[in-house]
């Protein structure tokens, strides 16, 4: 998509298909395109809600370019100041509960009450194969094609804790866009539903019934993190199966304590496909924003959230620095061999090893 | 029972209570006994199982005195390669579920079957009271006696992962002077049950019936990390709802995924105060040993926590040695106020802390 919006773009500034095809000249297009980024005008273009000069500044919070770094810190700067107005909403469930089915039903739902929605995606298998879950955007077409919906296929990077960054850094920018639901997509490999929950404000979890947790993938301590389990492809031959899922989660929600939210996680059915339920759970969001809202939890979490993302990015820098040094990367592989001899103990090691780096 | 033990000591010394109550000789018989500590005869007396000798070990591990931590080394160093031949296991539940009374049951039924038990804890409170919750060994009144068992006080630190460590080290010594079964103990507040589930081969979480979860104040993410569940006070009037708890319990298990050890757990019924239902756990207990040593989880699981133990206290000492520099305290507090304003963001605030302390 991004590809697509910058030859959009040079086609619009005249350049043909065939010089194009020439890297030199490619070259020298992008250099003067560098050039001509202005901080200000893609601001106030931002804030106008210009989708292209949004879909630029996300691809300058992507880029390696550390050019483009810090213009991204300067256009994120000015945009902090309009960020913070949506609902940040974490989805999430295993390959095959129908995401991609819900997201475009719920997003055109949403679409249909005068709502902006930004649908992003945090994929952790990106950082390996530079893919995107969102790449293939055929996937969502009534959505792709809806005006007031924007959808931005998932940032890759080296690691998770950098996707996390540049798509934290996304939502700010959307937020300024005027977007006022901020949907953020995961598959729920690794840590990716821990991220994502750490940057939203409601969490949904789409299971289906029958099909134990078992088969359906689903990791350990999600179904604490979960505001709402929506137990999708209640349909048909499905439904009898999907209500009986629905008391059996409700069941096992009560063995939980009582979130910090006061919020009592609820249980839906729904059918994407069919359009079914769909209101139903956002109007479950809208109780849980003015629930959570009484009693300024919040605000508070959001707080909560940022603090967490900026002790989060010094812990992984402090780490990273420390075990990416060569002679740590030796010696910490000598010192598990004697813990695994009985030589010596992890602590003696821990000792060992942190006075090496001095 | 660290300061009877001493004076116990000094008594056998025939060192006079008219003596002891002046402040001057105390020191000068401190500083004799420290010159006397000879590390060759504390081991060797150790692994003869003698009790004061293990003590007196357990004190130096626990001592804040620079000195004496180059004992504890040394001491750790000769007793580690005979250590790692005991079953470890961790016990936790919320004041009331009756832990004093299981441990006690559970530890008198293992020396009935000529097992050597060692009871440590793990108490985040004591790190602020410097209290202990084994400190009242009234608790546990049969158990004490038993010449069999060794009951520990929980260590006092600092921090939990210094009260950690020194748990850690305590195990090594008491496998090194023959005890089979360490049972560690916490109340669970705060992190203590992952510290401890992180120190164990098995897990053991109790449960009273009838009260909900809430009601019991258990954590989210205690019942997933439990080995098995036991249901106590499970009798007279209350046996029925202990069973219909037993039913909730193993369906609510149900929904979690398998664990990595392939062992499915279990939930089951004990009355400690009857001893009834005791020796099915420690059946339990051989069952989940037999089963995960087949596939060699058991060592695995062990591995794995000699390299978290490690990872984590090289990683506790990087965050504390950062975030307690003046410089960066101080700024942390600015940059956390200008994330609240909306003039920065987390990322860009943690680049700006992490090159202020280079």
């Amino acid at each position: 998509m991004a590809k697509k919006s910058k030859s959009a773009l040079k086609e619009k500034k005249g350049v043909s298909i065939s010089e194009i095809t020439n890297a030199s000249s490619i070259k020298s297009i992008k250099e003067k395109r560098k050039a001509e980024i202005d901080v200000d005008t893609l601001v106030k273009s931002i804030l106008k809600k210009d989708i292209t000069a949004l879909s630029r500044a996300i691809t300058l919070i992507e880029s390696k370019n550390p050019k483009h770094k810090d213009l991204a810190s300067l256009i994120l700067k000015s945009c902090l100041p309009h960020a913070n107005k949506s609902i940040r909403i974490g989805i999430t469930g295993v390959p095959g509960v129908g995401k991609s089915t819900f997201i475009e039903a719920f997003g055109k739902h949403l679409t249909s009450l005068e709502k902006h929605v930004a649908v992003l995606a945090i994929d952790p298998s990106s950082t390996i194969t530079k893919g995107s879950i969102l790449g293939d955007k055929t996937r969502m077409e009534d959505l792709v094609k809806d005006k007031n919906a924007f959808i931005r296929p998932s940032a890759s990077g080296d690691s998770l804790g950098g996707v996390a960054r540049k798509t934290r850094e996304t939502i700010i920018l959307c937020e300024a866009a005027g977007f006022d639901v901020i949907i953020i997509e995961t598959v729920g490999v690794g840590q990716s539903e821990t991220t994502v929950h750490s940057m939203v404000d409601f969490f949904l979890l789409l299971k289906l019934a029958g099909a134990g947790d078992e088969l359906q993938g689903i990791k350990r301590g999600i179904i604490e993190m979960a505001d709402t389990i929506a137990i999708n492809k209640a349909d048909g031959d499905n439904l009898k199966r999907a209500k009986l899922a629905k008391v059996e989660f409700n069941r096992a929600l009560h063995l939980y304590p009582e979130k910090s939210s006061n919020w009592q996680p609820k249980v839906t059915l729904c059918s994407a496909i069919k359009n079914e339920g769909i209101d139903v759970i956002w109007n479950i969001i809208l109780d849980y924003i003015r629930t959570t809202s009484k009693h300024d939890f919040f605000n508070k979490k959001r707080h909560e959230q940022n603090k967490f993302w900026l002790i989060q990015t010094i812990e992984d820098q402090l780490k990273s620095d420390f075990f990416n040094t060569p002679k740590i990367k030796k010696e910490l592989a000598n010192q598990l061999q004697l813990i695994e001899n009985n030589q010596t103990t992890p602590f003696v090691a821990a000792d060992y090893l942190l006075k090496l780096k001095i």
